[in-house]
């Protein structure tokens, strides 16, 4: 008798077939007698195609005008969805963003969630009805329809079980778990039985594609209790919590983001205020830059390597250039054909020479390392890309045997 | 520098380019200084297939659920034009049934209106934007979504006329007007320049597809200008009024209507009495009857005759043959192969024989009439379906010429 909310995403809800797979999973879980929220994605392509028919009119498209489009995919998705568990006679209603009061701030396309008002949900869960809440909307305060960006849904899901302190968040996807590297990859891979807030946050942030970071980020603030797990497989997931049993391994995965684009800036002048510079520059068009690696000196320059998502590497190395003259570098190289290999574990901080062992088994494996970043539970390279999977299962298999 | 409001329908939007046609006309009428609201249905077919969607979950889906559903259909219409009318540089607005405060009853997929809040839209208006709103959808009470059923955006357009007071209110459809007869039967067919709300009211009950009786009845409460015409061909169309020019002609246009069966009790007892049981049993089911005959008796029985909607036609004659033994009759006969040609006109009141007319032409073409039903402004008489629009023909060429 447990108040859960459970989210499901685009691609288990995408066909008939799979909305009678997911309706199934809902009826169990209130037919044992607890309350059940469920937050759904649009179906499949939806999105693509509501955006597809958008571009088609306008490219340039207001973000309020497709924040007022896109919210359509989810309407459609929770009312498929409470008519397949009317069909199974159970107690049903559907509710739109704007429906459960969900109060986000006015940054279209990107809204972040200011409030939400649970009275209406809380009214249908007396009733015992099962609540279908559509993701990824909300409105704002001048009661326009706003959307919550990528891992959107997650964000809903997350955000509810906090206002209404549920007592579980279930995020249903197309993967059984949280594995140590990506399954399909890495054929030893391990489904983790739990895992950290702040573990399962360097891990989506290093291209795990499990859970947004928001949504985590959300689940710690307000300590949710989250479950990752399988629409398609009936199993226990992987519970993402504040503190997880000991016996946990050092390390929890070996994740891989090819979404990276290295810029090196070479013979920039060994003097104060460089770096400040490049970075104020990039700021300023609102470049995010993760690793940083600054040569020492030789002579009087040295070189300074970062690097971006490759969504903004073409903005990046033109302003840049426009300004390098007050930069003042000789010249500038710029790669997209890397990526990010990065091995996540709360048991590191507490543990020497784990870094180590993962360079131990590049070298191995005779794989090049270009950058290397570190943090308390992180340790991340940069490698070719036509390397990267290879790494992976270099590393997997140093820490977790083949 | 009028108020105008304008309803486009789903054929109008089917596509971009369709879109791009509707935009310019939008874009038109503000430019010239109006104040301009514009109302959408969903895009061509997009209705018929959310229902489809919607029948392979469950075809016995609550309406509160298929309202939702629906719902998106003219959502992503609004958001479509907001984004072409943006890229022609208008300042434009996209705005829900919710967001414009469409406060309808609870009788889901048939609401009817109950009060337009018209702050937002005027708001909006004062900014000097165009405003355009998602026909056919309202919410109730409880903040549920509602939808108000066929005609339902036109519904929507002559309400936001009324409650705000438009001078004129235009209906863009695929037809250039209102038409003596329907031009692809008849091609001497006459565009109207003016026609009587009463005289629109029978030519739309009357089949004549153009305007929904729903919403000419709004607009006659309301005294609201309306104007048909079309969205492909710029030319005046035709003005619906209270009273129109005396030099109208006495017919206003010949319609057919094919949605009509005719079922007949035989041998009914002459006595007081049956013909409530019948039309009592009959309402208790919502049949709508139309046109009611009920023959003079002979010896001590007489024959009760009466028209139904097609759809009706089913569960009318199982629940008549239920009650057989109430009502005592001996024999049910029924044919949904015949159609209704009606002959309507406000000139008809005054001036006598004009129904003759009709008669005569309808002799001279050999076309047997089964039926007669006569009102102030209106002659309808039933005939064989294969005959009908030959039947229109000939009535139309009767009054109208060749």
């Amino acid at each position: 008798m447990a108040f859960i909310v459970q989210k499901f995403g685009g691609s288990s809800v995408a066909n008939a077939e799979r909305i009678w797979r997911v309706a199934g999973i809902i009826a169990e879980t209130y037919s044992e007698g607890n309350d059940v929220v469920v937050v759904l994605s649009a179906q499949g392509d939806t999105t693509d195609e509501l955006i597809e028919k958008a571009a088609e009119i306008n490219p340039h498209a207001s973000k309020r005008e497709m924040d007022v489009l896109l919210s359509t995919g989810e309407q459609i998705s929770i009312a498929l969805m409470a008519m397949a568990l009317e069909k199974m006679g159970l107690p049903v209603i559907s509710l739109t963003g704007w429906q459960i009061g969900m109060l986000t701030n006015s940054d279209y396309g990107n809204a972040r969630i200011k409030k939400v008002s649970c009275d209406r949900i809380r009214n249908e869960l007396d009733k015992r009805r099962i609540v279908i809440v559509a993701g990824f909307q909300g409105i704002n305060k001048y009661d326009d329809i706003t959307t919550l960006g990528r891992g959107g849904s997650d964000t809903t899901a997350v955000a509810i079980a906090a206002a209404m302190n549920a007592d579980l968040c279930q995020i249903y996807t197309d993967v059984e778990g949280v594995f140590t590297a990506d399954p399909r990859k890495v054929p030893n891979a391990r489904k983790l039985e739990e895992i950290t807030y702040d573990e399962m946050l360097e891990l989506a942030s290093l291209g795990a594609k499990v859970l947004h970071n928001r949504s985590v980020e959300m689940a710690k603030r307000y300590n949710v209790n989250l479950e990752v797990l399988s629409s398609f497989v009936r199993a226990p997931g992987t519970k993402v919590k504040e503190v997880v049993k000991l016996e946990q391994t050092k390390i929890s995965g070996i994740a891989k983001d090819t979404n990276v684009a290295r810029i090196a800036l070479i013979g920039v002048k060994d003097e104060p205020g460089v770096a400040f510079k490049v970075f104020r520059e990039l700021a300023r068009h609102k470049i995010n830059v993760d690793i940083i690696l600054q040569s020492i000196g030789h002579g009087d320059t040295q070189d300074i390597s970062f690097t971006v998502a490759k969504s903004d590497m073409a903005q990046a190395v033109q302003s840049l250039q426009e300004q390098q003259e007050v930069i003042g570098f000789k010249e500038l190289s710029v790669t997209d054909k890397i990526a990010k290999v990065s091995m996540v574990g709360a048991g590191m901080v507490n543990s020497s020479g784990v870094a180590a062992l993962m360079f131990e088994a590049l070298y191995a494996a005779k794989i090049n390392i270009h950058m290397i970043s570190t943090s308390e539970i992180k340790v991340s390279v940069l490698v070719d890309e036509s390397e990267a999977d290879r790494a992976v299962q270099a590393v997997h298999a140093k820490f977790f045997g083949n």
